[in-house]
């Protein structure tokens, strides 16, 4: 059975970082992408935990030879997606997530078809508003802004295979039905190896 | 979520019978669907749990309703597949189960395209030849001509969505793999909902 990149996706303030780092406790042997970027590490962020701190010169040489699946320039540091982690994973065998909003998950989808789309959400609307209007960090604009950007983000569920509802105080189920759709995925009769 | 319709299918001599038992022995809330025929019970059988008994007549006004999904003519007596059970336990939510073999699978995916076809096999044909040996009923031509049926309906397997490999000794896993299955597919983003 080849390994299957699961990619996870859906709106700020849905959970996906909770969900993702759940779904690596119940389940050690899958690979998580780690995102390289050329900022300076901040004190408490580890190379290859948090992300790849490469030097910008690195990283322009890495974009140059094709070496990220995709890059963008964040607050004028590139920030991407080593091609390289995520061969080396497959190949031994190891099935991969990586977490990315869902406009980069537009993107990879037509960069890797055979990957395996998943778009989290919550229980609706209303919750993932409180969710967001929770979160302290978040000033009157910037809450708004989120919440508009998260209803466009709900249009795109049907470019997804799979929609998964991480139901308030149901983490448990949320994992258990990722990993089902892992498990699932391994024994579909159609399914492409992944080629980067 | 709409309820799903799991078609198991496989060669002779798999367990798909077993397979089927432990599945809903691991999640009762599952239907399973009970094939009617027109031949008289025997002493052990119990309407409604191996089959539903019904006379000619009632099977024949049936097929002129067309209340059967599918029905063939065994040693002279019918044998048919009732849509009522099938859309009451869909309409009450329930997930639905049928073990057919891969000839009648074909059938079922013309009728019934959004049912989740699963293949079952062995861990190689040498595995699938000695359970048949084992089989006391079976003779000797019998035991050949089941293996080279075997042999052919491995060749469908590309007409299924998953295949599960029912290990020696791993029953707990297969029922596991088709667990799995039934959830993923309830998440699945395109899934049409099971018309009969």
């Amino acid at each position: 059975m080849h390994p299957v990149l699961i990619v996870i996706s859906g709106p700020s303030g849905v959970g996906k970082d909770t969900v993702v780092k759940s779904i690596l406790d119940s389940d050690p042997s899958i690979h998580f992408v780690v995102t390289a970027t050329s900022r300076p590490p901040r004190p408490s962020e580890i190379n290859g935990v948090d992300y790849f701190f490469y030097s910008q010169e690195k990283f322009e040489k890495m974009i140059a030879d094709g070496e990220f699946l995709e890059y963008a320039v964040v607050h004028d540091n590139y920030k991407g997606v080593p091609k390289t982690q995520i061969r080396q994973a497959l190949n031994s065998g190891k099935d991969v997530i990586m977490r990315v909003d869902p406009q980069g998950a537009a993107t990879l989808k037509t960069l890797i078809p055979e990957a395996t789309f998943i778009f989290l959400t919550a229980d609706s609307l209303e919750v993932l508003a409180e969710r967001l209007r929770n979160r302290k960090t978040e000033s009157g604009d910037v809450f708004d802004l989120r919440l508009q950007i998260a209803q466009k983000e709900l249009a795109r569920i049907k470019e997804f295979d799979y929609l998964v509802i991480n139901r308030e105080g149901q983490i448990n189920r949320t994992v258990e039905q990722i990993l089902a759709i892992v498990q699932a995925e391994k024994c579909r009769v159609n399914r492409e190896p992944i080629t980067l």
